[in-house]
């Protein structure tokens, strides 16, 4: 490995600090990763992409920003991927995994905020995010409360921050109004690169989110197999790489795992036993690092074959159509693609428990673990539906409450592995 | 008192369970507000609906709809009494302000919500509160992430609920969204009526509403005097009423309790001694019988001089224009006075901490106390920065994070006694 010391130093990171994380993270990792028994052929190189995530990944970002590109970072699924392609920038993904630096955070923002939002302020004040660092544009949006209100005081500790304004129901006036919020961006992402958001420029963006997408969905459908020939703690790093990675070069690797894996079903081939009982899990995010449920699931004899999240099936599930032929057509295709999109933020929220549901068939899945975060009142309040919807359908669901923290991991394995006692 | 146990019944309610209610109702009332010293003289009236808002004024409310009105009950000042009122109906505030049933309501929503939305489902759900009960169609909106996603389980409690949209942020679009929100509502309630909302039915509604506003400002004002000529607990006593009572009549209570008390300032007379250490509360509204926090801090020998809540200033700040000549431009002159809400559900909210700070100059206050109930995100976030802001000119603030129940009295007390001594 390189010394990136300079580097960081550069960017502004406060080096012990972020040694710390490092130090931490690369644990983590050894513990949950790669103490895995077996893993699917081709998961090489998304180690080495986690591995590299602080080092030659922000080098890259760097020498492109270098070369005038701008790296726009974000912290919601609802920010376009095709329109900062378009404007020839790079996306990043923000949502943090881990707490950093809880007593400054606690300093401005309440104690009683979900870890998601804890996880970037920490990241910010500790100065040991990279992508934070590099990124020329932070976008916010107005989704949860705990975001909206937070990013007034974020907005103050980065030099560039840009808010978008969401609706927050599923009738035409507010598709009206998404498409309002897209046109703004587009010429936000204008005015701050100087390029223009063309037909073809969006037509090019349009078609490398959908191969991304597409490979992931190719992926998703292969975890129907039995035996698993991904774990889920492995499929879950995918779909997290997918936001800090290079696009084309992540999409490429996507389906050259997809290869591997397919020949291995052909040979009946699994990383798992057969007949492993059958989690899908639902709920918030996990960012990377936060892989503490679906490690504990995993080592309880359980196998998760879908994520219903945005670090998953919410964020991927749509494909957007390219066969417009103007520049409006486009938008209009970008709108109808994300308008879809099942977050708890949005009220009446019903597709969300098909959509699940769906999953569950799909992947052939014997269970429902709802996630949420503590304090993240969109998906706890909308749990209770989800579960008495679900259980009506006969399908069970554990409806977990968690933060980053390593506390109620005995809890946490004693109710997950009953769980799976039961639905064995 | 009459026996309205028929009545009582007849809505619907558990008698068991009102009876209980009632009488931890009237316990507290005693308890606080009958032990207070000296009251202003006029407050007999207030005291008279309180003692029957389970029943006269309950018969009232049932009479009205025998002869064909409809009640309409709400959660928030944003829903437009102008409108209700030239519908032909009868505004009711539901805000709730207590615990009741709380093992049932923590079956059907999560335990980290906020104790007003527990209230209410409380209310409900153990089918103790009359407003509710009596009213024809119950209107919830999308503020707080907290309201937004449980009323999708509310509204399968009631017979009759109508979900309000509202925006996030106050730019040229949202205040565009408004008014269509507005106009559908007048459509909902004109459905509903069969009543039409004309010029001369909102200008007349208008005029009711303006009254109100017109006579608490006067009260708010005549709190500017020392010694302070009603307390703040029975100022915020006059502000819980006004959402139950009927409005013209309690318009000219609130004009009688004026007259009394500028006649006692004229007098130099007051309730309390002079020079107390002055409080203005801000924060999340305070609804019947919620008093602890008022309470304990005129009990620690502080006076409240003013409530920016909206159960308070936030809620009748401004008047509406009567001057339009149509429909609509009246229609556009609610819009205006509605969009000048300042709830913190909007990002960002400047206008709050000028309009606390006005307020500390204008009722002479020594310092601010931040009421936030715990897990509100939205009030809460602000705090931080509605303190960081007011403390950079000099107010002094402490910030309060509490609930419905007793068990941090003994905390409550010392903090606020210590904050009360340092700004003496
Ligand atoms: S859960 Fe909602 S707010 Fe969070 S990333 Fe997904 S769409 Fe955005
Ligand atoms: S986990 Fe919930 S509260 Fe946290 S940022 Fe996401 S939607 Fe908001
Ligand atoms: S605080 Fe906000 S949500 Fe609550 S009543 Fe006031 S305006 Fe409505
Ligand atoms: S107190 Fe806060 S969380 Fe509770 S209903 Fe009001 S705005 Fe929502």
């Amino acid at each position: 490995m390189s010394d990136y010391t300079k580097m960081w130093t550069d960017l502004g990171l406060d080096n012990d600090n972020h040694n710390a994380l490092l130090e931490a993270l690369g644990g983590a990792y050894q513990s949950i990763y790669m103490a895995q028994e077996k893993r699917a052929k081709g998961m090489e190189y998304f180690d080495f992409v986690m591995s590299e995530a602080h080092g030659l990944r922000i080098k890259e970002l760097c020498d492109e920003k270098e070369a005038g590109k701008k790296i726009i970072g974000s912290f919601c699924v609802f920010v376009p991927e095709e329109m900062v392609l378009a404007a020839g920038c790079t996306a990043v993904g923000l949502c943090s995994g881990a707490d950093f630096a809880q007593e400054e955070v606690e300093q401005v923002i309440p104690r009683n905020t979900c870890s998601l939002i804890k996880s970037f302020f920490g990241f910010k004040l500790g100065k040991v995010c990279p992508y934070m660092e590099v990124a020329d544009l932070i976008v916010g949006e107005n989704t949860c409360d705990g975001k909206k209100k937070s990013f007034e005081t974020f907005k103050d500790l980065v030099p560039n921050f840009y808010q978008m304004d969401l609706p927050q129901t599923k009738t035409p006036e507010s598709k009206q109004m998404l498409k309002q919020e897209f046109m703004k961006f587009i010429q936000q992402l204008e005015e701050m690169t100087g390029n223009k958001v063309t037909f073809e420029g969006l037509k090019q963006g349009i078609a490398s989110v959908n191969a991304k997408r597409k490979a992931l969905h190719r992926l998703s459908s292969l975890r129907a197999a039995n035996p698993s020939p991904v774990s889920g703690l492995d499929a879950l790093l995918i779909n997290q790489v997918s936001f800090l990675d290079n696009i084309d070069r992540f999409t490429e690797n996507v389906n050259a795992i997809c290869d591997h894996i397919e020949l291995d079903i052909k040979e009946n081939k699994g990383v798992k036993e057969a007949n492993l009982p059958r989690i899908v899990i639902s709920g918030c995010p996990m960012a990377v690092p936060n892989w503490k449920l679906p490690s504990v699931i995993e080592s309880s004899g359980a196998v998760i074959v879908g994520e219903e999240s945005c670090i998953g099936e919410r964020g991927l599930r749509n494909l957007t159509d390219d066969s417009a032929t103007t520049l409006d057509g486009l938008i209009d295709a970008i709108v109808d693609r994300y308008f879809q999109i099942d977050c708890a933020v949005f009220t009446p929220n019903n597709e969300r428990v098909d959509h699940i549901q769906e999953m569950v068939e799909k992947y052939n899945a014997d269970g429902v673990i709802h996630y949420g975060l503590q304090f993240c009142q969109p998906y706890i309040m909308e749990s209770f539906s989800v579960e008495k919807q679900l259980e009506k359908k006969g399908i069970p669901v554990l409806r977990i409450e968690t933060d980053y923290s390593q506390e109620d991991l005995g809890q946490l394995s004693t109710r997950v592995e009953a769980f799976v006692e039961m639905i064995k």
